[in-house]
């Protein structure tokens, strides 16, 4: 059956030789049909679709595998940011040419983010393109019904929280681009490296998306841009922020650039794809959100307040003098 | 707060402004979050993902209202063809630029299609490419759990089934590009119309879902020529096919190309965009699904049988030859 199927077509065989043996679920049909089932289970399916273009948001010369994990990772950090559990996802993949060399490790790094997550391949789509390279995915998630963590939900008093470091992302788009972050780690191979990273393959922060799911008033992943992410999420809410910018945590390597004057706060708040996530939690639940992140083995930071007022959001130096920022995060148009 | 989100991106502005409008359904959120959320119904949810391509699916001068419709209505079909009633889809659009009188009419045209279907806009990403316009949509349907129809379940005896005609839409574009077929029907506006339109807005057959759920031993939508397919269709099955060539159902402008020599029943057979249904049928529930058909609203023509074995279905003109096929269907690569 396999052979007849190669007789086909091409884009058959394909999605038979790289992308069927990492659709282990059942409701992939193993990529035998025209569509995948999703088993109902009591739980809210909470949808999210994201997709990455070559040029875009990730370079040409990315490795393939770092291309595929960045093109589900951004996803599952949506995902995350909801209080979803990942439960699958499927893939549409605009190639110009099916070339082995690629996708062979593609479909691997695929598959064991897949395995990892636990969100198995359901389905896709194949076809070819002149332009870039562009991998769309829509990523399915359970979470109990009408739990899901809205952008609207918080509230003047609210912590404001973000995971991991901010800024990181961007400087190493900075290195592989060769700015001034390149050229000021010119002898530091292992910052240079951990900030391209960081670039690369974002870490997305689904072992926290129960303490989110139970603890969070509101919640989004910070894909544009810490500044304009907030201000996305305040307006939502209908409300402002007050952010303590010296709280905002950084990786050493992002310290030293900023300590040494290599990069403003300014690019570091306002620099993309840091795929944190974002969250606003009550007070008085703020002690067991910041006892359940380390459990899971997630750095959580308060970094400011949730304040009255539908002004954008400010963030304030040591000194208490206001930022200017010229922009708040990337747009696409 | 729409205001403040005009100031934040061009990215969210463009999506307030033409998508906000057609997402009605209370699950998309307003568009306002970074995912939508499907309640649970109990039905197994049914998911399936197709991408239309500039150049490739789509031809860089068809109008965008055109564009949008066949986005959506390619998946339509996927749903149909599985038994599944839409319950709504997810939208990637990928952009050279905020093009509004391009955006304006598709948008609109988009969601006059997910009102007339059933299947709301839920939720979607916007990129930016310097390549072709590219839009990938996932759509989900919901069907009875474990009803979804397969391609893997025709048997021997089973009648093989298409709706609607097979071939004009190969003919539009055939027509569109300046072929054989625009100087044969150079006289006849209406007939060129005809074709262009069915290549432009495929009409997917909803309205046989459930005839198709409760009739059809396997079932597929004829997207990439009825030959392939249905050759996709038997290896799935384990099954070959023997198909009546005159039987085939064509519209009058496809039959008088045929019948003047201006193409081929090869080419009718293996081009691609049909979006109609290819279905098997055991004997004893044909009557039923013909009936069915005919109070849909759907012409169903049974155009051969099922057979036993695993070679490639034949395709017998009215003298019991088989037609030698060079190429099966249209593939990416």
């Amino acid at each position: 059956m396999a052979d007849s199927i190669t007789q086909i077509s091409g884009e058959d065989s394909l999605i038979a030789r790289y992308f069927r043996p990492i659709a282990t679920d059942p409701g992939a049909f193993n990529l035998d049909d025209d569509a995948a089932a999703l088993r109902p289970s009591g739980d809210d399916i909470v949808v999210t679709t994201d997709a990455v273009v070559e040029g875009v948001h990730f370079l040409p010369n990315d490795p393939p595998d770092t291309v595929a994990r960045k093109a589900l990772r951004v996803n599952l950090s949506d995902l995350a940011a909801k209080g979803a559990t990942p439960t699958g996802f499927v893939l549409t993949l605009a190639l110009r040419s099916a070339d082995e060399a690629w996708l062979k490790p593609f479909a691997q790094a695929l598959g064991e983010d897949a395995a990892h997550f636990g969100c198995p391949l359901l389905g896709g789509d194949t076809v070819s393109t002149p332009g870039p390279l562009m991998i769309s995915i829509t990523a399915f998630g359970r979470v109990t019904p009408g739990k899901m963590v809205h952008r609207s939900g918080a509230r003047p008093g609210d912590r404001v929280v973000v995971t991991g470091t901010i800024g990181d992302a961007a400087l190493g788009l900075d290195v592989l681009k060769n700015g001034p972050a390149a050229a000021a780690l010119a002898n530091d191979a292992a910052a240079k490296e951990a900030l391209i990273a960081r670039y690369r393959v974002p870490q997305p922060r689904n072992a926290l998306a129960n303490a989110i799911r139970d603890q969070a008033s509101a919640a989004m992943d910070v894909s544009d841009g810490l500044a304009g992410d907030l201000t996305k999420l305040c307006a939502a809410s209908g409300v402002s922020a007050a952010i303590d910018v010296p709280s905002i945590p950084l990786s050493s390597a992002a310290s030293a650039l900023l300590a040494h004057g290599t990069v403003s706060i300014e690019a570091i708040v306002t620099g993309g794809d840091d795929y944190e996530i974002l969250c606003a939690i009550p007070g008085d639940r703020f002690e067991a959100f910041i006892q359940a992140a380390r459990q899971s083995g997630v750095a959580a930071t308060s970094v400011g307040s949730i304040i009255a007022g539908t002004a954008a959001p400010v963030f304030l130096d040591a000194q208490g003098r206001e930022l200017v920022l010229k922009r708040l995060s990337y747009s696409h148009f």
